[in-house]
């Protein structure tokens, strides 16, 4: 057969996941959580279908969560969407990305992309035939002990056929968020140009330090340009039920739901109506940076009595630390070894950059995910203390 | 914006439907039953997420299910696929869909279509880099009171460029079903090239007056050429539960689950739970034939009795009807005043045919679903009657 993704092999968080299931390891690879959604949403779901919310939805989801969504966002983002023409809720952010992405670029448009980066992005940029334009960020220095975004980097990087930039912020894995200064500084870079966004904003609850959470939907322009998709798997626990949604003006969400009627047509209506409902309560996910901020303390303070040097993250409920110290063999290699040797699984930083074979490069760094209970983080810690 | 799809509109039944809402109409439009799902199943999807299924499942499906799938397809059809590596649980067929056409046209490849079709085939076909080449099934004469598919027009359309061929049997929305000289001829086309096939057979467990179901998978070759399409919605009754699979050799289906993991990453975990427990039961779906049948007669036979001129389906819940006893106005004018003035929602069959101004072409055809509950299908009829 000839190939359609000739350097597209399994995800790595597939691999790791059964890598980890395979040798009854702490997982702390790929990012879901260890523990239950709220025992409310789940009996919302139960009634739901025992109400007969078992048939085809409306296609671009119930009105009820779109009208819930649009809600949010205006209070949280002070941006009106309207609920009929600039919401559509998606089978997760995964499904979101990939119809957003085949709705803007056409065979022969550049998307630049940050590395490191999230794996469907080049995938779903090749699938639509467009071309994949890299620009890393910066990394930690002595200066400078976290990640940071050089916006001239990616001025550079713009031709006449830059279609589309991704960003994603509170960023995987590096944990980056975005200050004010780079939202003008993105305005700047597209404001004379036919140049759109995708805001992969899955972390938008999670944002450490009691920084606000800048979405690209604060500022009326940006909003103008942009899909801002988000996912109710990270904020409510529900990372297998499969519900996200994406936010665009109106002719953007009429583009992106001709690609979303043909690749799933709608999304689970029993979870749509338990969502609708629950999301009413604000307290729901307005919590949640605190929830998560008390595990990323835990986790960080836990890896400074080891040889791990952990990188503080301002959102997210990722890490990254450096291994240095204790081995210098590859990171996919490190990450293999930990797994069956000590039972810990973390993923490979590596597996975010571009090149496959990147995959054996080197840059001596894990990813944890910390969305895990508190026993389950001490147990790793425990672990990886003697190590 | 460049469109993507500047052919393409909001699906058709998507479109029927809302007008279906705004006038407060019997909808035998969109094909999806108005009653509910076994009790039984339902409780299986809360026990799933009560003990915990809420996480990510498994890329390809739960091993569970992917097994109780390939134990049916072993019973029905005598081919073993091995559940590992050749079956994938998907957001439906319409992922299913979308995923395979993605994973294996190219650009410049041609597919042939057998028209009239189900509208998602050629949009996945052109967000590929395809081209579809169609060929009509011979409408009913008064030789043949029934459609029927002249495979030498099919041989005839094959070029050095097809890739593909898309075959929906049980067939919507003619309801024709497949013969064995019909696998016999479809094997004749494929065997001296490398063409593959989509089986869309999500009507598989709805076929009338005994016949025996026919399956690509029911023939080795067939079934080593082939990605075999069901859906759970159309079987359990839960359209808007989005759980469907493709089998589909090794091979394929490693192209395939490539794909399906940027499309979706993969489907929800609570009812992949509930589904493996509950087709472990043949009963779930064997006798769902004859609990069809009941209703297509019973429609067939109240159409009778009214100026629409009903077509026999040898399967699927649908049954096409000539309206021209009644008026000569092009179809989608006749659905759309059915249900303004008569409150009656129908689908006009030219929806189903690749030009998009056949919209207003005429064949005096509409479609019927008859998965209504029988006092839906009895006040439609008593409307129906007075027309
Ligand atoms: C869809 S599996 C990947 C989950 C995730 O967002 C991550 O681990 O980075
Ligand atoms: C996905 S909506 C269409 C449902 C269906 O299969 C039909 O009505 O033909």
């Amino acid at each position: 057969i000839k190939l359609k993704l000739p350097d597209v092999g399994t995800t790595i968080f597939t691999i790791m996941s059964q890598l980890a299931n395979e040798h009854n390891a702490i997982n702390l690879g790929q990012g879901f959580p260890d523990f239950n959604p709220d025992e409310k949403l789940v009996s919302l779901v139960n009634e739901a279908m025992i109400n007969g919310h078992n048939q085809y939805p409306h296609m671009p989801g119930i009105p009820a969560l779109r009208i819930a969504i649009a809600d949010k966002i205006n209070q949280l983002y002070s941006h009106n969407y309207n609920p009929d023409t600039e919401i559509t809720v998606t089978n997760g952010a995964t499904e979101a990305l990939m119809s957003s992405i085949l709705s803007i670029v056409h065979a022969g448009d550049e998307v630049i992309v940050i590395e490191p980066c999230y794996d469907s992005y080049v995938p779903c940029i090749k699938l639509a035939g467009g071309i994949p334009v890299f620009v890393s960020l910066t990394p930690p220095s002595q200066d400078n002990p976290a990640y940071s975004i050089d916006w001239q980097k990616v001025k550079d990087a713009i031709t006449e056929k830059t279609r589309l930039i991704i960003l994603n912020f509170p960023h995987n894995p590096t944990g980056l968020t975005l200050k004010s200064s780079d939202l003008d500084a993105i305005e700047d870079l597209i404001k004379d140009k036919e140049i759109f966004l995708i805001g992969d904003e899955v972390y938008e609850h999670i944002v450490f330090g009691h920084r606000p959470f800048l979405s690209l939907s604060t500022r009326e322009f940006l909003a103008s340009r942009s899909f801002v998709i988000s996912s109710f798997g990270k904020t409510y626990h529900t990372t297998g039920w499969k519900v996200g949604y994406c936010s665009a003006p109106k002719a953007l969400t009429a583009e992106f739901r001709k690609i979303h009627q043909f690749v799933v047509f709608t999304v689970s209506s029993p979870m749509q109506h338990a969502f609708a409902e629950f999301m009413k309560d604000p307290g729901t996910y307005l919590n949640l940076s605190d929830f998560y901020q008390k595990k990323h303390d835990y986790l960080y303070n836990g890896l400074l009595n080891t040889r791990f040097k952990p990188i503080k993250s301002e959102g997210t409920f990722f890490m990254l630390a450096d291994y240095s110290e204790i081995s210098l063999i590859n990171e996919l290699d490190f990450a293999t070894e930990l797994t069956k040797k000590h039972g810990v699984t973390l993923i490979p930083v590596s597996a975010f950059y571009k090149d496959s074979s990147a995959l054996t490069s080197n840059n001596n760094l894990v990813r944890f995910c910390f969305a895990k209970k508190n026993e389950t983080l001490e147990k790793a810690l425990q672990v990886l203390s003697t190590i």
